[in-house]
């Protein structure tokens, strides 16, 4: 087969681990595309020191990189939404493939992208946009091709696991964490994308999509962040047998299809509630293949550039087949499609760790299982310390069975009524992953 | 795109998996694949209560189903390695595409059927074969695919796993749990494939020929299997933070390849040391994503078949694609293979646990230390129990830092020698996996 032609666009952390891998590993990479895959032109506004930069053909104007009818494959890796999206149509429309590792361009804006390359009959590859080097989007979209996906759940910001590890292992307080986390370079100066569940909620639709075959819908997702969770639950968890981890949590249901990020406690002997530290790792429950795991780096250079290149084999492999002879974007023909509803959140099912302050005295208790169990909830498991002398207030934890949020909802608001409960309760979900 | 016509040859547990899967997921299937996929004929030597024959085009003549001119791709699930190869052979002889789940064939006759494969131009894919559910082919083959993987070690051998499972859980010896596990149906009359580690080797041979692009060798495996595992073994490897699984290890190291299934120590940590019963799940490290893990069912009617019709799925799609546009075989185009060679057991480099009884008398320790560190064998951690009151033999447990097998071995004749210890010595190797 004659070389393809690459052209990439954007230096920063994984162009440059990209650069340096397609370098280093040429003679494997090589041979198992099938032909020789050649970096032909590389579009960046400046030089990255970590990669050689005298071996590259380096333009400022990423436009001449779209436009340079060398070009087979333009590589988007400059991350943003707005030029990315711009410089994305503009490759498709030059009749070039695309790869990118962009969650949020894909999330937000990946039905457009996509309709567009159909048109053009080019490809969209996006492996490195979730969980860095872990093939997830190849395993759900080929690998399960056999099975009705019912969910999935993911740790799939690093960031946000880190967190939750240090948290657990060490008794640190949240703020005091991610202040480590900026310093070690993890966490963004501006948190919010990791620690609000944004970037998740990124990578949660586009896993979403595959899995069930549905469009992608960025704005419908829950999000909950792991600001509000305090050293107390993640001890109190682990008394009852859990961990806490910051899930993207995907399900199809009767009526719907959740689709959640959020704080939630999981079994601890779990696979899942093990990925500690900055790891990746997602549960994909299919009908005939059961619970199955992968799990990996979900960041940096070289995991990521892993992901990039991959996808540049696959496409430079079916360069020149007939469009139909490749896997459609989302595993799914165009066309074929589910208009399946995503759920508001007050309609999601799960089960709850409540955490509240009750006056140390008798009845408190018998109060609050009236009103969970007046809204059909009932109570699985319950933690109730012993007042310090001088504590007139003591904690009480309940693990309840699944319900509906809205009713969960209600019955919070009469237990916070409560004279005898002080305080805001604190409300944590719950998952079996069974 | 037209209807793809599948043959599908034997109607056991994976069969018929396979034959229901299809049917009941029929929708969602062709809906991925962009095209009908229609099961045309079925040839098996008996009927199988476990699915509706009715709607089965069933002849009990095998080769009817290759000879079948409107078959496209034929689905070989009857196991066994003489006659599978006939039928295989037969197949591809007619132009037939071929999915199978036969490990021992792939790993046995691959490199042959492989050849004819590619001067008939059709695809041979094969991921059922290994890791049931798990899509471990297609991860490494394709995922992976940037990567020079420096590594793998799995547990691919369900039986093993429960049976080491059970040890550790409830200190029960191996023969009591074999014959439960026969009694459970999850080993076969004659265990020595399951426990010897032949099932593991064949699988370990097909992941290994793909990670480093190098024909398959099943001869050159080294395989030790877990009967000689004693549960005192078990307990003071859990002492020692370590637990004992039954590994199927591939490793490239500077003079050539390691290929081996033994009873390992790994760090209780991590996550391959907590995949437990019948669960299967393999470490690849590849040098640009660092570890990876995948996990799943290894075995099972369902599990198996969401394998085999996800190499349905992929064959169909590129059913009328010039070949050159198929990932290969062993996902290195033909020609491209290494002939690295393949090291014996003696040249492994690798950590050990041994265990030996002691006369308990001074100076036994410093006899054996000074032993080891003249064949330049370290001890990197002691267990040395105190003797009970009636007893003159004590049990004494080293961790050795790596070395090299034929070394280790000379080492222990010489300690074996020694008037104060009695009986042969225990040698179980050990990984760190980092």
């Amino acid at each position: 087969m004659k070389p393809v032609k690459i052209g990439l666009c954007g230096l920063g952390t994984v162009g440059s681990g990209t650069v340096n891998v397609l370098a280093r590993n040429q003679r494997v990479i090589n041979a198992r595309a099938g032909c020789d895959i050649i970096l032909a032109q590389v579009g960046a506004r400046r030089d990255n020191p970590h990669c050689d930069m005298t071996s590259l053909n380096v333009t400022r104007d990423l436009m001449e990189v779209v436009n340079n009818p060398d070009i087979d494959i333009v590589v988007e890796l400059i991350g943003g939404i707005t030029y990315a999206r711009e410089l994305i149509l503009a490759a498709i429309e030059n009749g070039k493939h695309v790869v990118t590792a962009n969650k949020a361009l894909i999330a937000e804006h990946g039905n457009e992208i996509f309709a567009a390359a159909n048109q053009k009959g080019v490809t969209v590859a996006f492996e490195a946009a979730v969980a860095g080097g872990i093939p997830i989007i190849k395993s759900i979209r080929e690998g399960l091709a056999a099975n009705r996906i019912e969910w999935l759940a993911g740790i799939i910001n690093g960031t946000g696991n880190f967190i939750l590890t240090e948290m657990r292992d060490k008794g640190r307080e949240f703020a005091d964490v991610l202040a480590e986390a900026q310093a070690l370079g993890y966490a963004e100066a501006d948190p919010t994308f990791d620690v609000e569940g944004i970037d998740a909620a990124h990578k949660l639709v586009i896993l979403a999509s595959m899995s069930f075959g549905i469009p992608l819908q960025f704005d419908k997702v829950f999000t909950e962040g792991i600001s509000q969770i305090e050293p107390v639950d993640v001890v109190y968890a682990e008394e009852l047998g859990y961990r806490i981890k910051h899930l993207g949590i995907a399900r199809k249901v009767a009526d719907g299809i959740e689709l959640r990020v959020h704080p939630t406690l999981i079994p601890a002997k779990l696979q899942l509630a093990n990925v500690d530290g900055v790891m990746n790792a997602i549960m994909v429950k299919g009908d005939a293949v059961g619970p199955t795991m992968y799990y990996g780096a979900g960041a940096g250079a070289e995991p990521t550039a892993s992901a990039v290149i991959a996808d540049i084999v696959d496409v430079a492999r079916t360069l020149t087949a007939n469009p139909e002879h490749r896997v459609p974007y989302l595993g799914f023909q165009q066309g074929s499609l589910s208009d399946r509803a995503i759920l508001p959140i007050e309609d999601v099912q799960t089960a709850y760790y409540l955490r509240m302050s009750a006056l140390d005295k008798p009845g408190v208790l018998s109060q609050v299982a009236t009103i969970l169990s007046d809204s059909g909830i009932s109570i699985e498991a319950l933690i109730q310390k012993e007042a310090d002398d001088e504590e007139e207030i003591v904690p009480l934890i309940l693990l309840t069975n699944r319900a509906q949020e809205k009713d969960l909802t209600a019955a919070i608001s009469k237990i916070e009524a409560l004279s005898s409960i002080t305080g805001p309760i604190t409300r944590i979900r719950l998952e079996p992953l069974k």
